[in-house]
């Protein structure tokens, strides 16, 4: 059922996933994906939302809305860090970015079912804690995202007529897509602005690609890749520690301190929220990325540890509750 | 004089350059940038074109027009493929790339000097091949970019009166932002084509950076990175085998075989030039990489060789003989 050539991180299970999505069903499913706050609105955390950053690709979902189970999809990518979307897909409304964006390829099930229908069935293999039905078996008022166990879902799969999954090898992940659409409205933004002139336009779309001012002010404060050493500028790219996307000012877009200078792959993990940093200069990494993988990359064995300057940790603190994949 | 973060290829030493420009110098002297066909009229090879390739970041060049050395630059980095320049600087005026543009950061000297008029004293310093003027030291017709000894170098820089030569600390390399210049004008061309639909325009934007339906085909044609044999996709970047900005067609830019998965830093390598393939899957590894670079990427040790099949090969032919710093 999952690919092959996908390594999950040693001793990461296949997830199975149940979703209430009443209000934004028909939205979410034909976009692709699924949207949550990050924070209940008293600025809570909640298990129903925080589920949305453990989902990862190959993980299965069940639909459930109007009292019926009518789509199951399959998780194709981690979650991104956006603001509510609209109509239109993933959008920069306003700079909020106070919302996980999950990937999920969707299909319907051949027969949609009311799982109050086989409540005495069901109920003892749903689970004790944040379960999505109620105990009656009808959807419980605040639950979005929750997991169950295998067994639920094979059963719940079974009575739906569910045969065939999507096939994972046939959904491209879609974490830089939406990434990137992020970063083509901010760029769209920047260009309307009457507020920034040509040469503040220039500058901050090309901080967008690690270009231009921003890199030399990253270059001044860092110097090398922290990871591997390399100082050939040439083998280096300026990484924003908070995303281009989600800075609020030109500013904080352009400031060198809010750049690491990294070789590509350690980028790539950077960005991904594979690794993340403590003020001390200590690598952090997630328990999303595999041994294999981070042997492969041989960023298993790091230079020495600097320590980051106040605003560089600022930054950070921002990449650590909201990059990185804890 | 060269900045302690720069790495040589152990072994490649900062070397000296004369170009003799005159048609071009006002625009190349602007522009901050040498341009050269890559080859003669007739399709033959010159030296002083293949020149600007082997000249590299930390380098030095006196500029020679109407019969003075009037500027002194620093190559701030490589040579990058580009169409001959129009007065706005690197353009997209036709798909030719049939010339190299070397970035170099210019200041003019203190005291312009006419090397005939120290003829006597220079002429046993200049090479006897290629030299840059003729027996009576007057500019030779067709030297374009050679190479002259430091002993040469230092005469003349002592009667032009050159203190203080550019820092490169302060010469940001150029490579990205000239790339992403042809890229974004490449860009702009496709947004203007009345022949293609929205469907095809976005697929072609997207594969710039090597997502979309580019992207799904690579993936379709190789499964994982060949040097590290990472397959988690989230690790991986689609690149082109011949750049995206040197595809002839839409069908060049979105054609699978026109791809490599690779690791973010090995794609940068790929990118650069510093790395190419063999047919049979071979990896070459490019002089003006360093070994210590290539030691701290952990990129010396790969998998084994897989062959290319024959389109990639054709692509792969692309890179080698244009792409790969030989």
């Amino acid at each position: 059922m999952v690919e092959t050539t996908w390594s999950r991180a040693s001793g990461e299970r296949l997830r199975y996933w149940w979703v209430n999505h009443n209000q934004s069903a028909a939205q979410e499913i034909a976009g692709g994906f699924l949207w949550s706050p990050k924070r209940e609105a008293n600025g809570a955390r909640s298990q129903y939302y925080d589920n949305m950053r453990i989902a990862t690709r190959g993980d299965l979902v069940l639909a459930y809305s109007a009292q019926h189970i009518g789509h199951v999809g399959i998780v194709t990518d981690d979650a991104v860090s956006t603001a509510r979307p609209t109509e239109d897909g993933p959008a920069i409304t306003d700079r909020s970015y106070d919302g996980w964006m999950l990937p999920v390829a969707w299909r319907p099930v051949p027969q949609p079912l009311r799982p109050r229908a086989i409540w005495p069935e069901l109920q003892p293999l749903m689970p004790a804690r944040y379960s999505p039905l109620d105990l009656n078996g009808n959807g419980a008022q605040k639950a979005y995202l929750t997991e169950i166990s295998e067994a639920a879902f094979d059963l719940l799969r079974a009575r739906c007529g569910i045969e065939a999954l999507p096939a994972l090898a046939t959904c491209p992940p879609q974490f830089e897509r939406i990434q990137d659409a992020l970063d083509d409205a901010a760029e769209q933004a920047i260009a309307n602005d009457p507020a920034l002139d040509s040469t503040e336009k220039a500058q901050l779309v090309q901080s967008r690609r690690g270009q231009g001012l921003f890199r030399d002010r990253v270059i001044a404060v860092e110097g090398s890749c922290r990871l591997t050493g390399v100082s050939n500028l040439a083998l280096l790219v300026a990484s924003h520690i908070k995303p281009w996307r989600s800075c609020e000012t030109a500013a904080e877009r352009l400031d060198g301190e809010n750049g690491l200078l990294l070789t590509p792959s350690a980028d790539r993990l950077f960005d991904r929220g594979f690794i993340s940093f403590e003020p001390n200069g200590a690598m952090i990494i997630s328990p999303r990325l595999s041994t294999e993988d981070l042997r492969r990359l041989r960023l298993a064995e790091c230079e020495p540890a600097r320590p980051f300057g106040e605003r560089q940790s600022d930054y950070l603190q921002h990449h650590r509750e909201f990059i990185f994949l804890s």
